[in-house]
């Protein structure tokens, strides 16, 4: 923005308490666990979104979470068993009693009840299948039926459709006269006679067109139909790219059978970018409320990769052990240009990551994007050199100390550039996720080549 | 999920390709560009999104895009200027012509103007305003007042509201008769005699509804009010939170002013979390079509800070050397017990910058989730520190070197544990970003104490 509107624009209310859980309700929740006061408790609850209660189960310790369970009762509200976190989910099924459980399960859309039992042990899985009435049941196991992370167990399966020869007032007519709409829905999707989806029709369009005019003529410009076997995160692309509310899902006729909504197109985007987060950091899945045992085993893979990267680069430092026992300012220096080259290749291969997937990293951009990476490390590379050579020479007195490091600098920002952006494509190449593999492969480059350029150049010019 | 449905469940179709731009495509399109076929050209486009259509542009070089702009003329719509990124944005601008600027602004609601000229230089953003008609410059004037990252910038001013006191018929006849809906809307906003907004109504709910029924019990269970001046990021945080669709703005004296939806929620939590993953990474704002030197400057500032970090690092080192003289041995090992605490420390940081993030982590938990990394660098420490002492043993032939980096080891990686957990949630107390500045203090951290631990320990053992 330019200067002049900076100026007269206020400050924006950062207030970093919104949509926190405010602490003090949460004491005063617990204190009515203490005293054991279900009306207080209930009476303290009744205001909060499903949502925040989960979060609070999440934050509180497993002993005041399984005496506030117990104190609650039948007050719970199956959609905190939706929004609470998968590790804390099993536990607080296990409290709740059998009638607890089913009246809570039996609240729920049919999609929502599918997102709860995907990730449970087959014992509860079937308690809660059994909860539900018999039309329930088989839409979730039909759900059930579609591969994990599909399309198929994105959707809800109530669908508002009209043929396509409709005008608006037979359309509003029959949403009159039906009584078992979704609690949610934006478009109505228009169908030919063999149920194939042409297009979608907004409510607002149709609510402001009069009664005579076809549906067709008010169709949405942009219209995505979505196979029911298609990855969700890319369902979840589509809804971001194309700006979607919400789109047909159709079976591999192309018939109509379900529907997806943004709001599940946003929870998937974000697990995604959660993931791919996390990933970078070589921390697999993972959740504020696992346990020390579970953190343990996730966090061991990487760091034991990172282990093997750490002793490769040993045995490069072990073939110039001669070297720094008569040189001893290069161990004092050699983890500078290593440590440079790192964080060169991690930013380089974050930004490739990232616009990989974003899709906006393509064989169409890939070689001048490599060209860019490649010259910015150069050009970063020989601003640190002068920075290094300088202290090279200051501190150790040595001018060809100096001209080591700098020159071991421009080569290993210059291969990290490279490495972090040619590893990230290659991976996605051969279909490897390039978010949980590239960081080990860059830093081991630049690991190895750092102590061999610098230690190497070292040899050749100093001994 | 269960074994058993896995075994059911068919393949996920994960195409990659699956929303990407064909490269065929875009080869035709610059052939039609080569050869001069303006009618080609406007062929081949036409079926694309504006929001691929933007890709492409981002994606070919800036020759082809000067000429491809040029030969579409007049067809080239407001649309992809807004999905364009903006570092493209203003040179794409700056290739169309006043008349084709005008036309496709004109084109464009007002927040999509907003969002269009914010970050344009004052010259370009005048030609925008004047090439708009004078009720909507007016708004975007507007608009424009309310604080970058705020509400106020992201909501849209055409509201469909109704008085609390309506019923369905009503409001029906009202939606019939008003000639100047807005292209997309979701609900209803009830208001008071003083325009403050009371309840949603989801036009789902009022197509089904009798025209006698009365609004206020239609409304929607989860209704949440936005003040104007909230920062976008708190709003994409409630509207993923608690489901929102579309949420009323309000003024300071709690007037309706505007409506958010989540389209707009949606694209900004994308922002955000694109934003977190790259400065995770020490990339600030970034984007694939920055220029070598653009990129270079961004990139400049976290590896020099990364530098002072090493060059403290090897201060520490410089403590050591005569003890690196005398046992070469401790060279090659000391880049190990520092390397894998930084591992270590990234893994927990992380962590705590995504659970900071969404709210996750609060007073209430912020000392288990510290006790819990503590316990995971202890254990994880203990592991390695047994696999390292082994290899120190055989490697070197010296149980007392193995003793050493062991030790190291186990200290240091508590140390990550706890820096990575402590760093972030007390940056994010005194109000810095702590996805931004965590990487340096825990690398610092963890780095001079690995080398510390390490040599300072073989100086009490080894010497």
């Amino acid at each position: 923005m330019s200067d002049d509107t900076e100026v007269l624009a206020p400050e924006t209310e950062r207030d970093d308490d919104a949509y926190t859980l405010e602490r003090k309700a949460v004491a005063a929740i617990l204190y009515a666990v203490d005293i054991n006061d279900r009306e207080k408790l209930i009476e303290l609850m009744e205001p909060l979104h499903a949502a925040d209660i989960a979060d609070m189960l999440e934050q509180i310790n497993a002993f005041d979470r399984m005496r506030l369970i117990k104190l609650y009762g039948k007050e719970f509200d199956g959609e905190i068993l939706t929004e609470l976190d998968e590790s804390i989910r099993e536990e607080v099924i296990g409290l709740l009693t059998p009638e607890v459980l089913a009246d809570a399960v039996r609240e729920l859309d049919s999609d929502d009840v599918v997102d709860l039992i995907e990730d449970l042990e087959q014992p509860q899985q079937d308690a809660i299948l059994e909860a539900l009435e018999d039309s329930d049941r088989v839409a979730v196991q039909q759900s059930m039926t579609y591969p994990e992370y599909s399309a198929g167990r994105l959707m809800q399966r109530e669908v508002v459709m009209a043929p396509e020869h409709w005008n608006v007032g037979e359309a509003i007519d029959f949403l009159r006269d039906s009584d078992n709409l979704p609690d949610h829905f934006y478009h109505i999707v228009l169908v030919d006679p063999r149920l194939r989806p042409v297009g979608n029709v907004a409510l607002g369009k149709l609510m402001a067109a009069r009664r005579e005019v076809m549906l067709t003529s008010l169709m949405e410009e942009t219209f995505h139909v979505i196979p029911v076997t298609r990855y969700d995160g890319d369902v979840a692309y589509a809804f971001n790219q194309y700006h979607l509310i919400s789109a047909p899902v159709v079976d591999e006729n192309d018939r109509l059978i379900g529907v997806i909504t943004i709001d599940d197109a946003m929870a998937v985007l974000d697990e995604e970018h959660e993931e791919d987060i996390l990933r970078l950091a070589g921390v697999g899945e993972s959740s504020l409320s696992d346990s020390v045992f579970e953190t343990t085993k996730q966090r061991f893979p990487w760091l034991a990769v990172n282990l093997v990267t750490a002793v490769m680069a040993s045995l490069v430092i072990a073939q110039f052990e001669d070297a720094i026992t008569t040189v001893v300012a290069l161990a004092v220096l050699m983890p500078i240009v290593a440590s440079m080259g790192g964080n060169a290749g991690t930013q380089s291969l974050t930004v490739a990551v990232r616009a990989l997937a974003t899709k906006d990293l393509t064989g169409a951009n890939v070689f001048r994007v490599i060209r860019r990476e490649v010259m910015v490390g150069l050009i970063n590379g020989l601003a640190f050199a002068l920075v290094m050579g300088i202290v090279g020479i200051v501190w150790f007195g040595s001018p060809a100390l100096g001209y080591v490091i700098a020159s071991a600098m421009v080569i290993n920002m210059v291969v990290a550039g490279l490495a972090g952006t040619v590893i990230p494509v290659v991976l996605e190449k051969v279909g490897v996720d390039p978010a949980l593999a590239s960081g080990a492969f860059v830093t081991t480059v630049t690991d190895v080549v750092g102590f061999f350029a610098f230690l190497g150049l070292a040899v050749l010019v100093l001994l």
